[in-house]
């Protein structure tokens, strides 16, 4: 059975493509509250990215804040996406094992999500029931694009080197089974280059490029320098100013050629 | 408007009772897969709790392992608590910005709970959008139960002292509303006392009873202090042995009667 992280490098291959599309479907940017509405939306934009997404994330959040409703869309949306795209579950969790265990059955068995986000604070066995599931994997928050991520990712700790760098080392000494990677924010490319010194063989999933005003040059090249770096573009590719569905598959069309420029130079 | 921390002190004054039953209503202790089964006895665990709970914990993971249908699950007893208990999302989520404020529409505004557990990792404008609501309020994972959650959680940090204490000094310095409390687990009662020192107004949350172990007695009288203490539990309440609807209750009542008498003690 091939590993996650191998599965996604093939896949970036085979696509000629590193750009995750992130669905993030803000009622408030949509400037509608009829659930609907926003179901038939976030087809348009599966629709007009397809041809340039290498992977999609479903941020929960946006879906659960519609409950049980939400989650029917989240079912919906999976089986519209169907075979091809990696699916990345956008969920950040982060629980002691017997109930990550099923957050885990729910993110793979259930939704069929190819790999999931997941908060490291609760240590190892938060994280390993997640890591037995053939082709499956996990990218653990080092790094988060957020303004107030340094509070705590920043703080320098036992071993003389800030928390999200212990991270880094701890997520590459649990990489048995070659299905870990790590989320590092565009916002931080300094950080990134340390993070991917220190795990040269894991993959990082780079949010914060678009609305979020990260480098995306410099992330593209600091990432791919070995294993593979994808770009997450979200809000800036689902609306852009007039929500024509041109412009969502021309401004998804150009991330990714400006991402595979960026690696070609 | 009456702060979260206030309803919380007043409700456990009038049902003179601290404990609250985690829902974590799992398939393998039932020994059935299917989900009206699972639905059903979670209405029986509510039934012959009500007269001893001062608050439910439904358990997140437990639900979404069954995808939208678990939600409906979740969306009905709610509902079917109704009134009364103080209803705590075990969600650990943690989020930024815009992300955190669609987590908290979905817990406080379409599920309806009193208050939610979050994860410290993204630091302050991962927890803000949750602590303008009206009488809701939140439970910051500080020092949780599990093996390994020393691992990052007492890492000595810049200011000389583990992680888990910057993160109640932290909390504290957030709580302007009279809405924040944390998590400790009841597996590390020195810790309990040690963040009890730091932070004598905020209640705390304390699950690790049961199953897992804790000192019940030594977490009361530590976390009850000052403020208020609230023990969890989970497992050893929802699946006594026999399962039976009598044990249920019995252990509910036991339990309640031996955190008040460790208080008066």
């Amino acid at each position: 059975m091939i590993s996650f992280n191998n599965k996604l490098i093939e896949h970036a291959n085979n696509t000629k493509s590193l750009l995750c599309v992130g669905l993030d479907i803000n009622p408030d940017n949509l400037e509608s509250n009829s659930l609907s509405d926003l179901i038939d939306y976030s087809k348009i934009v599966i629709d007009y990215t397809r041809d340039y997404a290498l992977a999609y994330k479903p941020n929960f959040a946006f879906f659960e804040r519609w409950g049980s409703k939400g989650f029917m869309w989240l079912e919906e949306i999976i089986e519209y996406i169907g075979e091809g795209p990696i699916l990345i579950a956008d969920a950040k969790r982060g629980d002691i094992g017997n109930t990550a265990k099923q957050y885990a059955e729910s993110v793979f068995t259930h939704f069929g999500f190819d790999c999931i986000t997941l908060n490291p604070y609760l240590g190892r066995d938060s994280v390993e029931p997640f890591l037995c599931y053939d082709s499956r994997g996990v990218f653990i928050l080092c790094k988060t694009s957020n303004g107030s991520g340094p509070e705590f990712q920043n703080q320098i700790i036992t071993n003389k080197r800030p928390l999200y760098q212990e991270v880094a080392y701890w997520a590459n000494d649990m990489n048995k089974n070659n299905n870990i990677g790590l989320v590092v924010g565009a916002t931080y490319p300094d950080e990134l280059q340390i993070v991917r010194d220190i795990v040269p063989e894991l993959p990082i999933l780079i949010p914060g490029i678009g609305a979020q005003g990260g480098d995306l040059e410099k992330c593209v090249k600091i990432s791919n320098k070995s294993s593979i770096g994808i770009i997450n573009v979200s809000r800036a590719i689902s609306f852009p100013k007039d929500k024509s569905k041109s412009a969502i598959g021309s401004i998804a069309e150009s991330y990714m050629l400006k991402i595979n420029r960026a690696l070609n130079e």
